[in-house]
């Protein structure tokens, strides 16, 4: 299944308008590119509107958000949900401030998401208005493991039950879920986490997964998480002993440009709960 | 005639003021900095005046323009037109929003551009204000071809005398012209379409060829043109087999880095027509 | 010394506050990863103050500033200040343009900075208000020569008493001064000045150093500064013939996320003065 939901990726090349942070815009637009679709960035509030209507979906990634681009997250988002694009949330370090937090909240009552990806901190501070978070990374209380597996599998059906939106929790065990089933994905490796934007890089992966099979949505965003792991594991594989995070990141991208329907198929780890 | 117009970037170093995106800045700068030439970049109007009078030339580049950095492009432009320095225009996405069309009329009717640099649903759109734009990329519908080149070196050749631009579109043929003398380059690959920016790294290597190269504008454009394809044609040449789209543009940058003139003019495929 | 001052940042795992350019701040995220700090860049004036608070050290680089962001350069530099955090500035093009003037003067009758590090130029720049600064590269009379070294040590020892900060200046010989003692390190290579944004990687990893050992400012500055330069040396070891700027950046980069405290020991080339 994950094949074809690659392949359509690569066959349909959709164009993916990105209203992003200025730290990983430029790796995020070569995964974008990388798996065969196609990016924008745009975020004027006066063209934002022009631009998600040429597009397929929609990545919103508040980052590096500011006064400027808050609003211009709110008129596309809202014309994508008019036109019916697909649209993603990656909220990323929720919970680190107020703006963050209330631009967060004023998203998700404006806007329709038809995927929220972010780490167990943020999707917790969403839930719950609660977090433990370290800045943009995952806070050490909140780790996904197999002890307390079953229980978060549980919150995140939940939580995309109330959202009803799939719901991405990406970390060591990877959970992706509608209200109903979740897949748990046991791809990538720790390294990737000292790569600044790999989280980001996956959210534009997922958005070119779902703007390909959107009749497909919670598959779309698993297979994509799926890519993004199992790329992490075969660009490990190609690390000299002097390689470090740098490079890393290029081979990362590299094996996604490089993945096939196949590959994904036989290497993807996961399991449905 | 191409090695020496390398030559004097190398010699001369010229510092280039870029106001250009946030997507594809940092490979501007090293493209810049590989050539030979130095970059700096600078988008708050109140200083971009002073910024272009240190340098020696300015690159403007929409392609994550707001309201904010239109106003310093027409300041930085008016005062480098005013001392003589030469200015370049990457028009990105023109076709794709109100606000890049409305932009790019506003900067060619305050603004003269000594080279204009885009693929051709861009300079098409900057011509006709009719385009079959696909975002960034160039639409399917606009490729010049062996059968169609020969039309489309006039259309060049007016479109540059009526804006009195060396106008250089880019894509799988390169056609650089004024408006009596087109270059035809063939060099480059077509897998330089699935790194983000080669365009925008072009404009930047182009801004440091013309500062260098004052009164040879239209040699000096397109012996940037052909630099970055056969820096294209470099780079490919020493991918691996599990290398993608990432280490490709670390290659293509190294490419250009070690490039000299004798390689260049004796690795560029050009006829004049 | 160097040893522990390295092996603190990467057992402590210091949270980085960056207001910084959006040329170079992908590399910097890289880098203050590759040491084994955590960066989080925020910008906009109304989270600063939040995001600073939870964080252990500010990197303020005024690279690509402008109105909105220098407001919050100055919001949360106060509240560092406040918090007893240490503070670093990057004065990158200082010299250049009024608005850079100004602000740096701005910033530093309001700030109390820890550590200011730039290039030879723009330091100078700050201390006697006349620069012979080439946009963002040292001038060429402004050199650190065996020659001129004893006059410079004195020149930096004396503007380090003015302003109460430790002051960096780094190029071909590196000075790491206060009022009282300045590091003289020889580590490092010519061709790391072709790569765009090693200072501002400098200043993000100086700022991780100094967030891990806050008693400690003066010597956790130089350990960073030598880190760097022999980080160029390993990267460069690593080139091949065909590698150029782009991948120079990433060996770098790789060479700093695999250093260790006995090899940072070993390396380090410095004396006293």
């Amino acid at each position: 299944m994950f094949k074809s939901i690659l392949e359509n990726v690569q066959k349909t090349s959709p164009l993916i308008h990105n209203i992003t942070n200025y730290v990983t815009v430029n790796d995020v637009a070569n995964v974008i590119l990388a798996c065969g679709a196609s990016p924008i960035m745009a975020d004027d509030s006066e063209e934002v509107e022009d631009i998600t209507s040429i597009c397929s979906a929609l990545n919103i990634n508040i980052g590096t958000l500011n006064k400027n681009t808050i609003k211009s997250m709110l008129l596309a988002g809202k014309k994508a949900n008019e036109l019916n694009h697909p649209v993603v949330l990656d909220p990323v370090g929720v919970g680190a401030s107020s703006l963050r937090n209330n631009t967060a909240k004023e998203l998700l009552e404006n806007i329709k998401f038809d995927v929220i990806r972010g780490n167990i901190s943020e999707i917790k501070f969403l839930a719950t208005g609660i977090g433990s978070g370290k800045g943009v990374d995952a806070g050490i209380d909140d780790v996904v493991s197999e002890e307390n597996l079953d229980s978060i599998v549980e919150f995140v059906k939940s939580f995309s039950k109330k959202t009803e939106s799939v719901i991405a929790i990406t970390g060591a065990i990877d959970l992706i879920s509608d209200s109903e089933k979740c897949f748990v994905i046991r791809n990538g490796r720790a390294e990737m986490g000292k790569i600044t934007g790999t989280g980001c890089q996956l959210s534009g992966l997922i958005t070119s997964f779902v703007a390909a099979n959107q009749d497909n949505i919670l598959e779309a965003t698993a297979a994509a998480v799926a890519t993004m792991g199992l790329s992490g594991e075969i660009g490990w594989a190609n690390m000299k002993q002097t390689d470090g995070n740098s490079t890393y990141r290029n081979r990362i991208i590299d094996a996604i440009y490089n993945m096939s329907g196949e590959k994904l198929e036989e290497g993807a780890k996961f399991e449905i709960k």
